[in-house]
């Protein structure tokens, strides 16, 4: 059986000059990948009438779902919904349940002094072609239209508004709309390994699978993640298809993988502390407070986290971390010894079992002849041992902080894994 | 004169089941946009043979550039270079410079031991019916099609290449092969006032403008970018044009303006820091450092930006930020008291002017009847006083840190402006 294929059209000119990074098509494919249906493309257009009119006709000709974000504000650029009123051959009525709905957000939701106007009561004008679709948390219903065979479903841009339309609206409508095939996709987490290195280790393994299985690598800051995808009838037999390749690949790559889920290091890093029932801090220069920020994303991580310093200054990596004056003047601010009692110093302020430094030049300015922007060092320790890395990076200041933070983690989490 | 489009075509199976975000895209249109090049559409389509070759056809209809990014790597799922080869009727011969830059590359830059393998060195074959555009990062060059007065530029999709080969080599050839109009933009940031609170102030405004210039609301987490957007045929009368229509914009929208550049609250307090040459620090708890990351994103913050405190543990409150064991107990971590106290803590800690403090529930659990998920406490400080700020958030525990950064990015900047 042949996937579903879905197409997401976006709309908005903030797409087309770059001022915002369109987020929703990734969560949408994701979500809709776990129910079988396949994105074939993702189209952006601009505000324009045509433009959107276009991309309607000729993403019908390649899929039987279009998904549709944006345009659905209530200032005047945003045209979609009598553009989706016109292309679809209705009119714009009052939806009474919407208005309802618009009345309650602003009269008990939205506490800040924001009176209700105009503009806000036509949000819960809609197509009388169309099914209404509740946004619990935004004035913008979704709408779902069916034409030719073909569904289009509009919803609002805002992420938290068509997240909650698409799971709790959209997708039990789809499936019992469609008869979905499963997607099963495998994912090993590796750090540390070149994309070119790790294809060449696993070129049989690669060559030797069955063409209904496909191989993907998804390099990121020094992290791949090698992806296995298959399209199965069901779930028990696809998995007993893919599970021994993927131990199989597993174990190809056995030294350089993080985790056999699509998951970050900072959630590796978590499940292990959990499992130690250990606590970790930072002391961060470099980073500015970058690696806290990854692990405290996670929910639940005030169970293994207890704080940072970050000590951009280097009065605050002696007054708070207590590294050394001398350390300091001699060795200078990025050395291996300053990282040593960085780790030393935050391992007794924040007391904890486990902590990890950095310390380097991210650029543009900074740096010098013996210590170039890029130059690293990153140590991880406990109270008996401290483990240094120093690294040569050739960045632009963003990617040099984020792949020192990711290099970091899993310089912790090995360091974790040999010392618990 | 009209301006002249361009399609981005972004190539990858990764872009459509949404395990990667496709930043590449407006880092293109912005940059384009510079030149007076628009974006009329952007595509993302898998690694699949038919789909990419429909797409290049669709997009050559619409536009007369055409951008690809992506599926140059050295693996087997990569197979944009033999399809681009097939469909501009060439065929593949390597090329000597290529060859010696991949070479290069390998024994002089890529400084781990990294052996050089048959497919990178297949990274030197290009097609002959293109120009090649040198690549200096990465080892896959840039490549530039003719085909019936369309332009075609293909490169690689890991966006440090990409920007490279853009600013380097594209878009100075662009600017020799077309007379390029000139796109006006001009933006004001507004934080703390809805979309459409502010679109009600300013629709005189709005209907008044002349039909070449538009105007462009971009929501995000508590902000609002107004964007005024023009093609002029030369700088100097759009200017005169568009300049008394923005200082009118910025004048309704005065009491939420911060900034009347399209940058962040980050970059506006660093610039208000550097004039009152003052430094800060924070201590956060509920935000875990993304404030601290947020500023020390912008080169050259060192200068005002000493350091913060994680303190996610009460013990790291008390121990290193000296708030009271009392006021930890009585009123808790989350209250008024709290983050007083954190900030004068850390003020004293970090030896700093200005101080900021967070504190509260992030979610999805800690929440209570009395302080629920979405309780959060802000302050910002000098050594003479210090104000106070609580939120009621209801998002998730994402939103809920970047919505709680910026709020209290915010209301710093206020604080420096009304006590500076």
């Amino acid at each position: 059986m042949n996937p579903i294929n879905a197409s997401i059209i976006t709309i908005g000119d903030e797409l087309l000059i770059g001022q915002t990074i369109d987020t929703n098509s990734a969560f949408i494919a994701q979500e809709l990948n776990k129910i079988g249906v396949w994105i074939k493309r993702r189209v952006a257009v601009g505000d324009v009438w045509n433009d959107i009119g276009q991309a309607l006709d000729e993403e019908s000709k390649h899929s039987q779902i279009i998904l549709i974000t944006g345009g659905l504000g209530p200032t005047a650029d945003d045209i979609t919904k009598p553009l989706l009123c016109e292309y679809f051959g209705g009119k714009l009525i009052v939806n009474e349940e919407v208005l309802a709905h618009v009345k309650y957000l602003f009269e008990k939701v939205y506490r800040r002094p924001a009176p209700m106007l105009e503009r806000n009561l036509k949000q819960a004008e809609v197509p009388d072609v169309c099914t209404v679709l509740p946004n619990t948390i935004g004035t913008a219903p979704g709408m779902w239209f069916e034409k030719e065979g073909k569904i289009f479903v509009s919803m609002p841009g805002v992420p938290i508004e068509m997240k909650g339309l698409l799971i709790n609206e959209v997708i039990p409508l789809l499936k019992t709309r469609f008869q979905l095939p499963l997607i099963i996709h495998k994912t090993a987490f590796t750090f540390g390994m070149g994309e070119s290195m790790i294809a060449e280790r696993i070129k049989d393994f690669e060559s030797a699978l069955p063409p209904h299985i496909k191989l993907a690598y998804l390099p990121g800051f020094g992290l791949v993640k090698l992806r296995l995808t298959m399209v199965a009838d069901n779930k028990e037999t696809g998995e007993k298809e893919i599970e021994p390749l993927f131990s199989k690949l597993k174990q190809l790559v056995n030294d350089v993988l993080v985790s056999d889920e699509d998951e970050g290091l900072e959630v590796a890093i978590g499940k292990l502390l959990l499992k130690q029932n250990k606590s970790m801090a930072t002391a961060e220069s470099c980073t500015g407070g970058n690696i806290a920020h990854l692990i405290t994303t996670i929910p639940g991580s005030s169970q293994y986290f207890k704080g940072t310093v970050v000590s951009y200054a280097n009065e605050a990596k002696e007054n708070v971390l207590h590294v050394n004056h001398d350390t300091l003047t001699s060795a200078g601010a990025v050395s291996e010894e300053t990282v040593r009692e960085m780790v030393k110093g935050v391992l007794k302020t924040m007391n904890t079992d486990y902590a990890l430094a950095t310390s380097g030049i991210m650029g543009p300015d900074g740096g010098s002849e013996e210590k170039p922007v890029g130059t690293v060092w990153i140590a991880a320790g406990n109270n008996q041992k401290t483990e240094t890395l120093k690294l040569n990076l050739r960045f632009d200041r963003l990617r040099n902080i984020e792949q020192t933070s990711l290099t970091a983690l899993n310089f912790l989490r090995k360091f974790i894994i040999n010392n618990g």
